[in-house]
C-alpha cells in the first residue's frame, strides 16, 4: 500500500461518534498525524501506530508532513476534529495536492459541532441553515459581518464556531448585535452547546437578548433559530417547514 | 428499558458511514421504525428486530407509531437518512412530544449529505456555509427565493438539498438564475454529487452556467463555491480562509 492520505473527520470526540469508515482508515494507517488534542483522542483506540503531532497554528506543516510521509510509501491519516471539510484540512491539502500528484488523497467524513450539537441542543436547524465562524485569523471581520447581515435577512437558522477565544472575547456580542439590527428580535429562540461529545457537555437556551451578554468560551457552539424557533423546555427547535 | 426513542440519523447509505452510537442504539431497540427505503438499508445489519415502515409522506403518522410503541414499553429506533436534524424527523417529533411525556426522546447525530457529498467531491465547503433545499412542500417558493439571494449576497459556499423532482424539473436553473443575478459569476465553480454512499456515486464539477442548465434527480446534491472556490482537476476547492 501507501502513498495514500486519509484526511479523517473523528466527529466531536468520544469514540461513539466515530464511523466504521473512519476506523478502518485509521486501523489500514501506518502514521497517525494531528493536533496534539485530536491525537490524543485516537491514540487509545489504535496504540500501535506511528503517531507525529505538530502546534494548533503549524497547519501548513502538518500538510507537508503527511505528504512526505505518504511519499516514502507510508499509508497516512491526517486526523480533524468534526467533518475535515468544515473550517477543516481537506482544502489546503488539495490546495498542496498539485506539488505530490503520486500521492493520492481521500476525504473521510465525520460528524461536524452543528449537527452533533443539534443533536443535543435538540433540533434548532432542522431547516435551512448557516454555519458561521466568528474566528477572523483567516477571514476580514468585514466578511463574517457581512455573512452575519446575510443569513439574519435571509432568516436562516445558524450555527456559530469559534464564537470566542481570548483576543475575541466579545464577537459573540458583536455578532449578536449584527443579527438584532438585521431582523431578530430579541426574543429569538437561542441556545449554546459546550464540550460536544466530551467530559462536561451541557446545553443552555436562552433568547438573543440573554445570548448577547452570556460569556461562552471557544469549547461552545451557539445557535440561533429561525423566526419561527421555538424554546420547549430544555430544547431549541426549530420547525420542519413553514405553516402558512 | 422501554419509554425510549432514538431519532437515528444513519448517513447517506453504507454501513461504512453508521457511528458507533447509532449502531448501539438500533442494537437496542425492539422496534426499528422509518420510511420503506431507510428501513431496508437497516435490516440486514439487524435481521433480528420488528421492523415497521410507513410511506414517504407519512411522517406525522411514523412519529405517532413510535410514540404509541414506546408508551406500551417498548425502545424504539426512528431511523432517519443523513442526519435526524437535517429536514429530518427530529423537530415533528419534539413538536409531538408535550402529548406524549412519558417517553424520553434521543437524537442520534448522522452526516448529513451537504457534509458526505463535499468529502467526495474534494472540499466544496471548507469556510462558511448555507444548506438550502428546493423543496416546496412545506416552506414557500418565495423563502427558498429570499434564502438563495441572502446566500448569495453573502458570497456562502452553498449545499442544495432536493435540487429537483418530477414536478420541479426547472428549480434548479430558477435557482441558479437567482444566484447568477445576485452576484454569483457565470463561472462560479460548482458541482453535484448523485448517489451519496450507495451503488452508483458519481461526482461532477461544471461552472454555474454549466450546472444551470445540467439536469438533476431527486438523488443529487448540488454544492455552489464561493467567490474564491476552484475546480482542481475532479475535485470542487473552496478555500479555509480569504487571502487579503
Amino acid at each position: 500500500m501507501g502513498n495514500v492520505i486519509y484526511i479523517v473527520g473523528i466527529g466531536p470526540g468520544e469514540e461513539q461518534f466515530f464511523t466504521g469508515q473512519a476506523k478502518k482508515a485509521l486501523e489500514s494507517s501506518d502514521v497517525i498525524i494531528g493536533y496534539t488534542v485530536y491525537v490524543d483522542l485516537v491514540k487509545p483506540l489504535f496504540p500501535n501506530k506511528e503517531y507525529r503531532t505538530t502546534g494548533m497554528t503549524k497547519e501548513i506543516e502538518r500538510c507537508r508532513l503527511c505528504f512526505e510521509l505518504a511519499g516514502n510509501g507510508k499509508t497516512v491519516s491526517l486526523v480533524c476534529s468534526g467533518d475535515a471539510g468544515v473550517y477543516g484540512m481537506a482544502s489546503p491539502m488539495y490546495e498542496l495536492h498539485p506539488e505530490f500528484s503520486e500521492v493520492d488523497i481521500e476525504v473521510i467524513p465525520g460528524i461536524t459541532a452543528a449537527n452533533s450539537g443539534a443533536a443535543m441542543l435538540g433540533a434548532p436547524l432542522n431547516h435551512d441553515y448557516c454555519v458561521i465562524s466568528l474566528s477572523d485569523l483567516l477571514t476580514p471581520w468585514e466578511m463574517i459581518e457581512k455573512r452575519l447581515k446575510a443569513a439574519a435577512i435571509g432568516d436562516f437558522a445558524i450555527a456559530i464556531y469559534n464564537p470566542s477565544s481570548h483576543k475575541r472575547a466579545d464577537y459573540l456580542q458583536k455578532a449578536c448585535d449584527i443579527l438584532l439590527e438585521n431582523g431578530a428580535g430579541e426574543d429569538r429562540a437561542c441556545g449554546f452547546v459546550e464540550n460536544i461529545g466530551r467530559e462536561g457537555m451541557k446545553t443552555t437556551v436562552c433568547t438573543l437578548k440573554e445570548l448577547r451578554t452570556t460569556p461562552v468560551n471557544m469549547f461552545t457552539t451557539v445557535f440561533i433559530g429561525n423566526s419561527e424557533s421555538f424554546i420547549q423546555g430544555e430544547k431549541l427547535i426549530t420547525k420542519r417547514g413553514y405553516s402558512s
